[in-house]
Parts: structure tokens; sequence; C-alpha cells
């Protein structure tokens, strides 16, 4: 097996670059994930393991051996390689290198005729996106859409926020324009959350086909979701504040839908 | 006017302490409070302000008047006085000095005979308790419980995650024992989030007197709470993950009792 102990070895330093800049990823093709659990759901979400470092030092969990044996390539580092490499502090101890998959609308596909899916426009926030993924993977719902994305979602951040759920739900990203003809091509009902000409949230039937669409904090959702709309909706807020954090309103909105559908399917 | 120039003052420094160290605000009976807003809420909190500083170079609204029309001592400081200050990146040029409130039981007042309260114990990340207290505010709950508190609620991170709603929730803090003593006393359900002995939490009724109760991300809630409980309640999770942001289950826990409510009182 090969070893690398040199935090200034080439290759060390091609990941750091993986790690830091969202270009080199889309360059390669690659991104880094840390953690077991991340790495399992890198795993089941079915991405490919190009590269797997590890401590040897460190203990691990059985799942070590699954992991390797998934993997073309295993790497033996030391404890300061991957305290250079790692983002987070904890020290599990185990890094993989990860062929990036594209999210193409064209590849989503439904398991059900009333499919819920939550859409999320230009949120720019690695933190509000990761959190949004997590709560999207707890509702399970269909498939999350990202419109007009503004952050990589390989961005470590998000891996990180999300606890790995960028990996399990079914996502595709794209303009505003293609997920709204999407959506109504597949006689999806669009929900976009508003204050203008909306009606209350939990007045609406999301039993059927429905997708619950947020936009930005500072600015809200682009004209076109308004316009495109079948209905558009607000939380109701009655406190001294008039907003909400965008990851708490996807949540309420979510597990309406999930409620009304007695969490079902 | 008084006018300080010198990030190396002697009433900076002991500021700077106040920003930075729980034990000095508790023994000061003071703490920090910056930006516009911010300091607004805090008057319509009802907290007394104890001087105000503020940078004369940069812009201000119109409120600026109000607020040194409710202050005794206003100090004119420079950018370099404020930047040594502010907790923030933004630079809104104003911090006040606050005098803290005790969180006590007695003091909670409801306006209402079935009261929707929402109980966090032993929440550690400021960044949490803050994003519930907006939540709180947002829903305009009648009282916030927080028991066994970790943290300082003048905390610097709490104060901006919760955009200033640490002001405007009506807070008490006390032990677990002393806080479900105090609800059981006021014939205010208890629903425990929890996964032991629970059901589903949109199968109750929070139409009466309601508290909502959520522990820490890590061990969740201490027995007392399950075993006091009027119902212990969960929030089905489907995914790959069997865990949700505490602040985003209180979110939905909340927002499900205002739903039954119909957004009434």
């Amino acid at each position: 097996m090969k070893h690398i102990s040199s935090t200034q070895n080439a290759y060390i330093k091609e990941l750091l670059k993986l790690q830091e800049k969202s270009r080199e990823r889309k360059k390669k093709g690659l991104f880094l994930v840390e953690g077991q659990r991340e790495i399992s759901l890198v795993l089941k979400g079915g991405y490919e393991i190009d590269t797997v470092l590890f401590v040897t030092e460190l203990s691990f969990e059985e799942n070590l051996e699954e992991i390797k044996s998934q993997t073309a390539n295993c790497i033996e580092i030391t404890k300061e390689v991957y305290q250079k490499l790692a983002y987070r502090d904890t020290t599990e101890g185990i890094i993989a290198v990860v062929k990036a998959k594209n999210f193409d609308l064209d590849a989503i596909e439904f398991n059900t005729t009333t499919p819920l899916v939550l859409v999320m426009e230009s949120i720019e926030k690695p933190g509000n996106i990761g959190a949004m993924l997590r709560t999207a993977d707890a509702a399970k719902v269909d498939a999350v859409f990202i419109a007009n994305p503004k952050t990589d979602l390989f961005n470590p951040n998000i891996i990180r926020s999300s606890v790995g759920c960028v990996f399990t739900n079914q996502i595709a990203t794209g303009t505003s324009e293609d997920i709204i003809a999407y959506l109504q091509e597949h006689n999806i009902n669009i929900y976009s959350a508003t204050l203008q000409n909306s009606n209350e949230y939990h007045k609406n039937d999301y039993t059927k086909a429905t997708a619950l669409v947020v936009g930005t904090e500072a600015t809200g959702l682009t004209q076109i979701w308004r316009d495109q709309a079948t209905q558009n909706i607000n939380i109701p807020m009655q406190g001294e504040i008039d907003s909400m954090n965008v990851s708490v309103a996807a949540a309420i909105l979510t597990f309406e839908a999930k409620r009304q559908r007695n969490f079902v399917q």
C-alpha cells in the first residue's frame, strides 16, 4: 500500500486545492469527503470513490474494510497529512477522493405520481443549503431542485452542514426557467414562498404532486417563480421580526406537506 | 459630548471584556448590543440602555435620535474604536451598553389561558438558541423557557443569531425541575420531543395550554422531561439520517401548534 508522510507531497497539494477551490473540483471532476458516516453515505448515494486516504494509527470502526473494498486506491497517511487535508476539527482519520456526479434534471426519477419536491433558488450560504438538504432527507422528499445555483454542492461546508445528505437526496440543478418548465411538464403544482399575492401556507392541499419553492433571505424569489406559481404562499409571522431563516421556513413547509400526507410515501 | 479615540482607553477595555466574557457580564450586570435594529429591539423589550457609543462619520437612519434620547450617556467614538468593539463585520457604527435583566419564572405573565410555550433544555450552541428565539418571535409564542441553561443569553453570538429576538421574547430560565413544577402548577400540557414512548407530533391537540420541549442534539432530553410529560412526541424521519437540527425540529413543532390554532392569538 502506498504511504504518504509529507504535507509537501505533490498529490496532497493537489487534494488541498480540491478542498479549497470550486474551480479545481470542476476541472478535475473530483471532491473530498471526510468522516466515516459521510463516506458511507457517498457509497449509498452511488458515488464512485477514486482514492481513500487514512491514518493507520487511528482506530476505525468496522466499515473501514467495506469502504476499502470499494476503492481502487488506498493510501496510508500520517496524522500531520490528515490534519492538513481535513476541513473539520474532529480527527476521524479518513478522507475519500470522490468522483463528482452531474445533477441533470433529466436524470430525476420519481417512484410516485404525487412527488413532493423542494426547490431552492439562488441560496448562497452553504450552511442554509446543507440544513435544507438535511431536512429534505429527514422528510424523504422525492427530489431537491436547486435553481440558479450560486454554490458548488461539493463545497466542504455544504457536505458538513448537510451531514452527508447532499449524497442521499436526489438532486438536480438548473436555471429557474428550466426547472419551472420541468415541473409544468410533469404536472407538479408550484407553491412559491413569497409575501405578494399569497395565501397562508397551511390552507393549501399538498397531497397532490407538489413543489415547495424558497428563495434567498435577502431578496426572496425572482419574479418568474411568483408568476408561474400554482399558488404563492406565506408563513404568517406575528412577532417583531418580519423574516425567518430560509432553512426554517423550508422545514415548516415541507413537514406541513408531510403531515397532510400522513407521512405515507 | 464625551469623545473616545483611543482603543487603549480604560473604558473601552472594560467594554471589550463585557463583549468577550460571560463572567464580566454577570459581574457588571451589563452587556453590549450593536446595530440599530437590535438596539431598537432592546428598547422595545423594555431594557434600559446605560451608554450609547457611536461613530459620528457614519451616516445613521432617523432612529439614532430616538436611541440617544433614551440614553443618559452618549459617547462619540472613532471608527477604529468601533471596529475594536464590534463583534460583527458590518459597520453600522453604533453600540449600546445595556443593563441586564433577570429571567425569573415568577416574572412570566400570560395574556391567555391557553399559552403556547417553547422549552429548550441545556442547548449549548448559541446559533441554535438564537435560531429558536427567532422562530419563537415569528410564531409569537407566549414564552420561552430555558431549562438548565448552558450559555449566557447575552452572549454576542446569541444576540446576533437571534437577530435581536432575545429581547422580544418573554424568556425565563430555571432548572428543569423548577420549570416542570411551574408548568404543572399552571396546568400547561408538556409535550417532550423524544423517541422513547412517543407518538407522532401531529397526532396531538396543541390548542390547549401547551409546552413544546426540545433537548440537546447530542443526548436529547433528560429523563425527568420524559417522565413528567403529558405526552412524549416524535417527528417521523424517513431518510438515511436519523437526526434533525434542534432548531428545525422546534420550528416544525411550534408551527404545527400555530397551524392548529389557526394562527389566532
